[in-house]
């Protein structure tokens, strides 16, 4: 069965798929892009702040460097997507706060501060005073922090709709059905198969389903690396009426060791989280991690417990071996990747969505993400490359 | 206008009313109950431990009396309603573990030993040993405890279930609606007016809506006293396939002053509660309660950390002014309350059923249910205690 032919076909509706969508169509590409009806995607889940360096990236240093490229697009990226897709994306330009909560937080938290001014990242350090100044609410326990100003957030839901209508507005098309194999033609990558039985084609074939695109069949021995599923547990809180938000930007805080955040939205949501578990496609919501959670989240800003549960959610990240995404190109013609954004997927939408739609048209990534190449890394069948 | 008349029209169909409901039938009675299509129930929320002495009833003795009563009543009454309605209740007989995490709390639950003992209640005081080879999971910090044998449990759902059939087996009909007011004539009750419209009549009317009996008008003044909301968050917790019950018996634990509790079903699922908070009619899941419970409940079991999450739910116990239920006829000729069960709803069933059904059937509570007749407090919210 085939349907009307596409320049480009999408397995995969998170923010990674949706971006490439937009930026393809825009280049007047035909793109239909595949997901199945109930989302299963990290994006949804995320708490969206744009932050390129933190506590979890140390060692990373070319990732932090594209996060901060990306992250520096962000506010044009936004106002482009918000005239063209008339929704807003809950993009809020407070700032991040990383606070400390004792005297080892603290000191990791300085070699934070170093690396991030190394990055380019503007910060300034805080005394304890300073951080209460900027937010009031925090435990008076908090021993210092830094402040980036520039670190903003954004709601990935909101994103992901208007990065739907955008794509759509330039022709884009969704289908909603599970993707189970690549399809090839004269040893191209000619379309996708789907659950339903149907098939979409397309001269090129973009791979986008985070920890799901190890599940599509079809493809090349050592074409794809292992993606680690990172369970990550959330919380949604909303703020009663009558209370002033308890973070008025983002407060990331490293607690003991363990690192935990409150993500504001301009409605009074705060999003709360957030646990990094190995365990496999395991999507289960655990005692030890929602607890894990609020009690990091209520040592550092104990107005928290007044909050109301709205939600709770968990999210699968893809992690690849290095950590760092695969993008563009791989050696089976006409099938591309844009997989492997791990905890950095909203945050590299941006400069994702212009590398793969650079690579669609012209057929090489930009150097700038050249670095993110889907053959950087040595698979179990190197020796065929 | 008139529909066909009923003997008894009840207002609630938490257990409370269904038990009414239920032995009124098997007496003959003529009984249609009417609650609305969602459940603003406290029952299904309850846990279902059949503890009638716990550290949150001292000084409440003829309470406590009536719950033994209501306890020692239970293993007939499960015969009987299985049997009738042919439905199991998840009633489970392996006693009640009561543990102590500190000294202060192995002294109050010292008290509390000898409180039982004076009510009767057939207890057994343990070494910290001795608990954790019952319970092997309870964290080493555990200091003692006291098991009581006869001490068992419920699940609530499953007896409103059974309630529910065995009441309709008995020719008991529902009404899905709310009731707005109580309908008389001839200066006497004589039935409901319902928020559709419509109206149910009947020669005897029993108020059992819990909280919500309050917002019931054309009531006489002073007949109904004030019931306070007490609020109870809880969560329901699935063990994983692969693993042993974190506990085999209803444990409860005090931990620094603070009850906690862990009921097991057989189907592997723990309920774990609760808070205890006035908070008026506010049902909302909060930071505080959650983190509260998950707390207490990982320093007394740490095992739980493992467990899924599957629902977090709130419910409204009605509180009376003196902690007490308000049983049988009003002052008011043919209107009865079965009203203030707070947290006893599920324990006091029995007993409830039996009092209520005698009164409807004969006009006065049987002695063991006289101390909570209807007009024992003075009007409105005075304290009696």
């Amino acid at each position: 069965m085939h349907t009307n032919d596409s320049d480009v076909v999408i397995a995969g509706a998170g923010v990674i798929g949706l971006v490439t969508a937009w930026r393809a169509a825009q280049r007047g590409l035909h793109v239909t892009i595949v997901a199945p009806e109930i989302s299963e995607a990290a994006s949804p889940v995320a708490a969206g702040m744009l932050t390129p360096a933190s506590e979890a990236t140390f060692g990373e240093e070319t990732l932090m460097r594209f996060g901060t490229l990306s992250r520096n697009r962000y506010p044009e990226f936004i106002t482009e997507l918000e005239e063209e897709s008339g929704t807003p994306t809950g993009y809020r330009t407070e700032g991040t706060l990383q606070v400390a909560f004792d005297t080892d937080d603290l000191a990791k938290l300085t070699d934070l501060g170093e690396l991030q001014n190394r990055l380019g990242i503007k910060t300034e350090r805080l005394t304890a005073r300073e951080c209460r100044r900027l937010e009031p609410m925090l435990a008076p326990a908090v021993r210092g922090g830094i402040v980036a100003p520039d670190d903003h957030s954004v709601d990935p839901r909101a994103l992901m709709a208007a990065l739907r209508t955008a794509a759509e507005r330039h022709g884009a098309v969704g289908v909603r059905d599970r993707v189970t194999e690549v399809l090839y033609a004269q040893g191209q990558a000619a379309g996708l198969r789907l659950e339903s039985g149907g098939e979409v084609r397309g001269r090129h074939v973009v791979l986008a389903a985070g920890v799901w695109t190890g599940a599509i069949s079809g493809l090349a021995p050592g074409l794809l690396p292992e993606l680690r599923p990172v369970k990550g547990q959330l919380l949604r809180l909303r703020t009663p009426e009558d209370q002033e938000p308890v973070v008025t930007r983002t407060v990331r805080g490293l607690v003991k060791g363990t690192p935990v955040y409150l993500v504001p939205r301009a409605n009074g949501e705060i999003v709360l989280g957030a646990t990094q578990e190995e365990m496999g496609h395991d999507t289960r919501l655990t005692v030890g991690g929602v607890w894990e959670i609020l009690r990091d989240a209520h040592e550092l800003v104990p107005g928290v417990s007044e909050l109301e549960i709205t939600e709770t959610c968990v999210g699968l990240r893809p992690g690849s071996p290095d950590n760092a995404p695969l993008l563009g190109p791989t050696r089976t013609p006409g099938l591309h990747l844009a997989v492997g954004h791990h905890r950095h997927g909203v945050l590299l939408t941006p400069a994702t969505g212009d590398a793969m739609a650079e690579a669609l048209a012209g057929g090489e990534l930009p150097d700038y993400a050249r670095a993110f190449a889907t053959d950087r890394l040595p698979t179990g069948s190197e020796e065929e490359r």
